[in-house]
């Protein structure tokens, strides 16, 4: 599917076919096409929970206002970031450039979070929304529908995956067969978002 | 372009042929297509500077340093949300939809955000995260090349776009016709990103 219709076509399903079983090489599909999203200076800090145990999911559906989708997607996706990433082995994520390019990036990489825990949180929710948008916008291709899902405890949710300290949990992702339609919604129009060189 | 191919295709182009122009029509096919991403509870707090003026671009450039791709792109947006959009007439998020719809949505929006200016603000970074990739990627589909930036000093930033109190930058994009290759990178594999039901 391209990408203009893709994005035009995915909307937040909250009804999914229970019975529905992905097949593992679309998972591996959706999960490697995804990890190719961006990160800044490629660290790649996102840490994605698979929930497939019926027991995770419904215990994560009871912090998770009941909502129907936990257990019935065909995969539930809790989006994680590793806050300490870039400064494990960071010359890990460069391995393959060649030297002057490893040279300039490495000590601006540490100079952009050492210190700075508000700035590496910051990154680590864009890195979260980019990598969860390209899973959705890879399942819609894939023919899947997808919801993004806030609306949980997360300290509850934390503590089912077992969440380690200096991770934090974006938001989660459902993906499966929608069974019905999604929410109606509205857009505001372009113009009231787009500001042409200031505000 | 499908979805797939557009994710693999996609690279942070470093440099831009600085004389292309892009139509006014793809610039609004872009945006229009871009802010049917999601944004939690569909308030859309995504406020796009698209700067335009090449002396704005040269002031950017001198606080972001001295990056070529700041003043060569055809398109540069620097994507800023508004923190308190959550609160300014939420109704009119969900105008469109039925009575009970709204009647579920509306309080639980506000008990989301109230008094949490921390959960407004990485709800704020994970959204211009989705909204960032969707614009990437349509752009890739409409043959254009991109850039996402976080490597500039924000507060100076701000000062040059005059961002509004409770308003914050994510991040910049930069659209436009590569002319270099991408930076070589690697990625981690899949198996040491994903985890089974629990760390």
């Amino acid at each position: 599917m391209e990408v203009i219709a893709a994005v035009k076509n995915r909307r937040a399903v909250k009804s999914f076919d229970p019975h529905h079983k992905m097949s593992d090489e679309t998972r591996q599909v959706l999960l490697e096409t995804a990890v190719l999203a961006p990160s800044a200076y490629n660290i790649q800090h996102w840490r994605t929970v698979d929930v497939r145990d019926p027991a995770q999911r419904a215990a994560i559906r009871e912090v998770a206002w009941g909502q129907t989708q936990v257990t019935d997607a065909s995969a539930l996706y809790v989006l994680c970031a590793d806050l300490n990433a870039w400064q494990e082995e960071p010359q890990r994520y460069w391995a393959t450039s060649p030297q002057p390019v490893q040279d300039f990036v490495l000590p601006k990489l540490d100079e952009y979070y050492r210190g700075k825990p508000e700035v590496a949180r910051d990154e680590a929710m864009r890195t979260l929304g980019i990598f969860g948008m390209t899973l959705m916008l890879v399942a819609q291709d894939l023919g899947y529908d997808s919801c993004p899902m806030d609306g949980f405890d997360f300290d509850a949710v934390a503590k089912i995956i077992r969440l380690p300290a200096d991770f934090a949990i974006g938001y989660m992702v459902a993906v499966g067969k929608g069974t019905g339609n999604a929410w109606p919604s509205n857009r505001e129009p372009v113009e009231k978002l787009v500001y042409i060189d200031h505000f």
